[in-house]
């Protein structure tokens, strides 16, 4: 009986019973503070994640998870965040081989008298697969883990992101010129489909079709994709109303917005990711909302390239998923850091509101998390650390001088910290960075292999470098 | 005469004569390529720059630099950017322990409920050292060398960046209500004369008064503080023309614009440097070029603190000189980071005039180095990289994922390189930082400070911290 009484007063004080065997997982996180993008939006601190394969099965406090799970695996975060990992919505990764090949330039030049003679010179399977293993050194830097894109060969880029342990909505573009890599929309179908196919039920890749727009693509190649990929269950990835040119063609050719075009073609859908939606009037934010179409917002991009602003916080009132973008690594921002996206979202939207409360720090950081996998249409496995929800996970230091003192996690994240303080990435339960290290790519191989890039496209354009 | 003209050959060839005796320098940046920003903006490969004393003594091709000088002291700057030192025209240092504290509200709400109460109960010497070291380890890890400030106890402020190597225009806040350490006119003149006397002659240290704005000084403070910088000859630090309602106020009480009514009290100088000017009109800008007053303009803090957009290619065209600042890092940025606020000039200038076009990466490199000298009126001892200027030298590293291929060296610095490439800081000939360690301050000692002081100020606000 004494025995049995002290049992139970230890196990009335310890917060589980001694007897009960520990669950096996496969790596645990513990210590720091979880901000976890629940529908709560708990933050934790002393906290604690057991990973098993590649899925979250427990957050708690740490001493509760020490109780209840062990692991061979363990990364120390104590005084670090805890946060889901990054999204970057909206990308065209193969172009880190082109990064500031000709900047200040109108949209018009930079496209006809740079870019597509570039691309024409220049891309090829082995420039994707290395412009993609530069961009996903970047990504994983600045705590990117799941990304959607748009280019050629990308199949190339699905291989080379499972080999970098990234995930992707990775999508095949669609153009109704002789692109890169197919020639014709005969091509452009057969590619995709074997696309789409080899890809199907991979835990990291979902495949897409990628029409590019709706003023460079015709009705038939907007509907032909849109129907491949309704017949895979695939995502449908597609620029809208990113210029003015293009909603003002479209008035005159359609007689409506591009929004109300794409609609009128039945392309749009719960499985399409709209990125840029700029030129979106009410009725067009009511339609994006109705068909439950996800938009991605690439604050760099739109001021650099001019293009104009989106109504952010007027999408984000009519319940339209907004996630956030960097858009291609050249011409349009330079580079692939999300987090710098997260702070403009906030800045640019308070700027041209003339109104500092248009968009706060936590929305911008549910923009990078919950409401950017509500934009790809994976809200059921990434955007939020919670149990049973894919191990998709960012450690980031608050040790440098830029990171004290701490009033405000989300402003903290949104407005002071950057990509070199994100210390540990991990992807679907697999650590790819490690305190800084990159443990996936083969990150000075693809520095030197941009360098040589660098040389080769200047060449095959006859320009001087200045250097 | 054989032997004479075997050496008259020698001497033809090589770019420096054998016999010559070698100079001593005390320190040699050799390798990398040179981004003068001078006159002609020269960009060389394979440079070295020979520095003695705080001054640089001689710019060439690094076999010509090492052919005429010696010094045991070398830096190794293969495969780097060398530029001249970054210059942060605008801040307020020691909020930097107010980082984060209470972002996303109206400016009136965030000075008045939260920032003038905090500074009431918090500052102090200690607090404005603390704050200072911790800003200099931030800014001199994202390359500034040079900065110009306005707070309190700026004599203490004057003290930690001589402490830590860094140059600074330091500005001691005059405002018509009793501020942390000085409660009337009387004491402010008397506290700045004897500050002013202290640093005459510092090579580092530029002491100012700062005279807050014309919305918190009457025209007599206004006069005062700039009387007693032009008995010291001493610079004059203000903010002008921030915001809409300084403007209407200005209209309405002085029948004039902000610009107008400061020339009008004979405020307007060349010693003058002025933040923000966000709300000036043509009239406005010929006024700021006649006088020779310097501009600074503030990307990220406009756009948080929805100000405005200040016009800065009208600035420009009109020949007035202007720099960048990061404004304080509380409320209004929130961090030091000026190769932030290189990127967001150039963006921020393209998006609201609908024009990439607008103000291109050259222009805005400009402004963080030889434009932003000639606003700090110290361009003749700093903003470029030249034979007689102070040898304040940033190293950046091109072997990063984002750093790499470079084909327009401006474009990298403006849109695609990091304050975490830089590598090596050298200010007035001293390396601050060397490979990314930092050699003047104690940077963990005023990270843990910082954490301290957080707990206080959010106990003295009653504040419940998150986390």
């Amino acid at each position: 009986m004494k025995i049995r009484l002290r049992s139970l007063v230890l196990f009335l004080l310890l917060p589980v019973p001694l007897c009960a065997q520990k669950q096996p997982a496969d790596l645990i996180i513990a210590g720091g503070t979880v901000v976890s993008m629940d529908a709560k939006r708990s933050i934790q601190d002393d906290a604690a994640i057991a990973i098993k394969g590649d899925t979250i099965v427990a957050i708690g406090r740490r001493e509760q998870i020490a109780a209840h799970y062990q692991s061979a695996q363990t990364l120390d975060a104590t005084g670090k965040l805890i946060l889901p990992g990054f999204i970057n919505g909206h990308t065209h990764v193969p172009m880190t081989l082109f990064r500031g090949l000709h900047d200040d330039v109108t949209l018009n030049d930079w496209l006809y008298k740079y870019i597509f003679p570039a691309e024409a010179k220049n891309v090829n399977e082995d420039f994707v697969r290395w412009g993609t293993r530069l961009a996903a050194a970047e990504q994983i830097r600045s705590g990117v883990t799941t990304f959607a894109d748009m280019y050629y060969f990308e199949d190339a880029v699905a291989e080379e992101t499972k080999a970098a342990g990234m995930r992707g909505v990775l999508g095949e573009t669609w153009i109704d010129f002789p692109a890169p890599d197919n020639k014709s929309e005969a091509e452009m179908l057969a590619y995709t489909e074997k696309f789409l196919r080899k890809w199907q039920g991979d835990p990291l890749i979902h495949a897409a079709p990628a029409p590019h727009s709706i003023y460079t693509c015709s009705q038939k190649t907007l509907q032909d994709s849109a129907a491949l990929a309704r017949k895979y269950k695939a995502p449908i990835l597609i620029h809208v109303a990113e210029m003015k040119k293009e909603w003002d063609d479209s008035r005159t050719k359609n007689g409506m917005s591009p929004v109300q075009y794409l609609d009128k073609l039945g392309v749009l859908g719960p499985e399409v990711v709209a990125a840029h939606c700029i030129f979106v009037d009410e009725a067009d934010r009511k339609t994006l909302a109705a068909r439950g179409v996800g938009c991605v917002h690439n604050p760099s991009s739109n001021m650099m390239i001019a293009s104009g602003v989106s109504p952010v916080p007027e999408m984000l009132a009519a319940g339209v998923a907004v996630g956030l973008g960097t858009d291609g690594p050249a011409g349009s921002n330079n580079d692939l850091d999300v987090m710098e996206e997260i702070d403009l979202a906030a800045k640019l939207a308070k700027v041209t509101k003339n109104n500092p409360l248009a968009l706060n720090a936590r929305a911008v950081v549910e923009m990078a998390t919950v409401q950017g996998a509500r934009a790809l249409h994976l809200e059921s496995e990434i955007g939020s650390l919670e149990a049973g929800k894919k191990a998709d996970i960012v450690v980031i230091d608050l040790n440098a001088p830029n990171a004290v003192p701490v009033y405000d996690i989300y402003s903290q994240i949104a407005y002071s910290l950057k990509a070199s303080d994100v210390n540990t990435v991990v992807i679907g339960g697999r650590v790819v960075m490690r305190e800084r290290k990159l443990l996936t790519v083969d990150e000075q191989a693809a520095v030197a292999k941009a360098r040589e890039y660098g040389k080769s496209v200047a060449a095959s354009l006859g320009m001087d470098l200045k250097h």
